[in-house]
């Protein structure tokens, strides 16, 4: 039976990797949760990129660009990773470069190990479980944290994906940082949003007024659809 | 209000790293327990070493030495990490090298920041708690985890001392990871011996017989002993 595995910061993300395994990436405060936003609403493709340099490169070029850093929109942007702004029917089928403080470096860590690269949020997350029973490899979910520190929301998004995978025994696990995601989840599950009040990264949102943003990334299912990584570019599998 | 966080594993540890923190190390299966039993049962000094190779030097060199991987005693080593190898009359005084598969490298990623730093077991928890209440710096608590991986054990301590600490209001934490031990310790607490048996460490310990260094690592309390790092040796403060 697959394995699924959860590693709950980047740094720690060599120790997890392995030949084979299937990489779920999730930012869920807000890269991931604005990648299956777009995607579900039509953009062509997400290129992430890790610096805003490389991100002002593409914007040189004509493209779309997102940037964001610590929880704002970065100087030289029009728009960073509100989920919201991928919404934008002048979007629809456009190739769209994205840079954010974690989620985009997170991918990037992952890319230097495998190919296999997925993306995961709430939004998708009965979608994404549906995908990854069927390439039925090994799973390590990467949480991208905060500036390399384990963050609540993505590990509660670790455990939930953990409790749908294992719940009809697709998966299995022996990874205590899945067993302890699990726990929080179901602890949490309940009222997530109530959960994470007191947490790092919703107090860092506080003061941006992102309500409706924190409300749209907690809301299960509403996107079903598994952004892929192929050739450098997020995109869903044809 | 002094600060308390939890680093999980060692390559985050950077991240949490800061100017005027204390550290407390811990790894619970057995390199933490086995210093903090080896000093209240009267050893004058353990003496940290990352590498087999160093503990080697010490031993041609006349002394006492402990050398453990993958929680077997190491090739030309007599004794390894058990605490009860520690209990030893004959150890009385002495100073005694140590090198472990986690917990001693862990002292030393700690001791590149900060020289600050004591021992950390369930066996000197509340003499510990009350060691960082006199000291009253920002505390960070720094797991050894399972080669550069989450563990429950660790964690559950991590939790423990947390609870602790922010019970009485001596210290607060805003810290994401502090947050998530202390949700699972609670919800272990009632029987850590029956919670931690289906995590990874005693899955790899059970083949060894080691029963005994379990239930002994798991006791609160039984040596009131607060082990810190003074110039490379870690000593009981005068």
């Amino acid at each position: 039976m697959p394995q699924v595995e959860v590693c709950f910061a980047p740094p720690m993300f060599p120790a997890y990797a392995r030949e084979g395994i299937s990489v779920v990436v999730v930012d869920v405060f807000r890269a991931t949760s604005a990648i299956v936003t777009a995607l579900h609403h039509g953009v062509g493709a997400i290129i992430p990129v890790g610096s805003l340099q490389q991100a002002k490169a593409y914007l040189d070029k004509g493209f779309l660009a997102g940037g964001e850093r610590n929880g704002e929109v970065a100087d030289g942007f029009a728009f960073g990773n509100s989920p919201f702004s991928y919404m934008n029917p002048d979007f629809r089928g456009k190739e769209v470069v994205l840079t954010t403080t974690n989620g985009t470096q997170a991918i990037e860590m992952a890319w230097g190990f495998t190919d296999r690269i997925s993306i995961g949020a709430f939004l998708n997350l009965s979608a994404l479980a549906q995908h990854l029973r069927t390439e039925g490899r090994d799973v390590v979910i990467l949480c991208a944290g905060w500036k390399d520190r384990f963050n609540m929301e993505d590990s509660l998004f670790a455990g939930a994906l953990t409790d749908r995978l294992v719940a009809d025994s697709s998966y299995s696990t022996e990874c205590d940082s899945a067993t302890a995601s699990m726990l929080v989840y179901r602890s949490a599950r309940n009222d997530l949003k109530h959960f994470l009040r007191g947490c790092s990264h919703r107090r860092r949102l506080a003061h941006l007024n992102l309500e409706a943003d924190v409300d749209h990334c907690l809301r299960e299912d509403i996107c079903p659809v598994v952004p892929v990584l192929r050739d450098g570019k997020l995109v869903l599998p044809q």
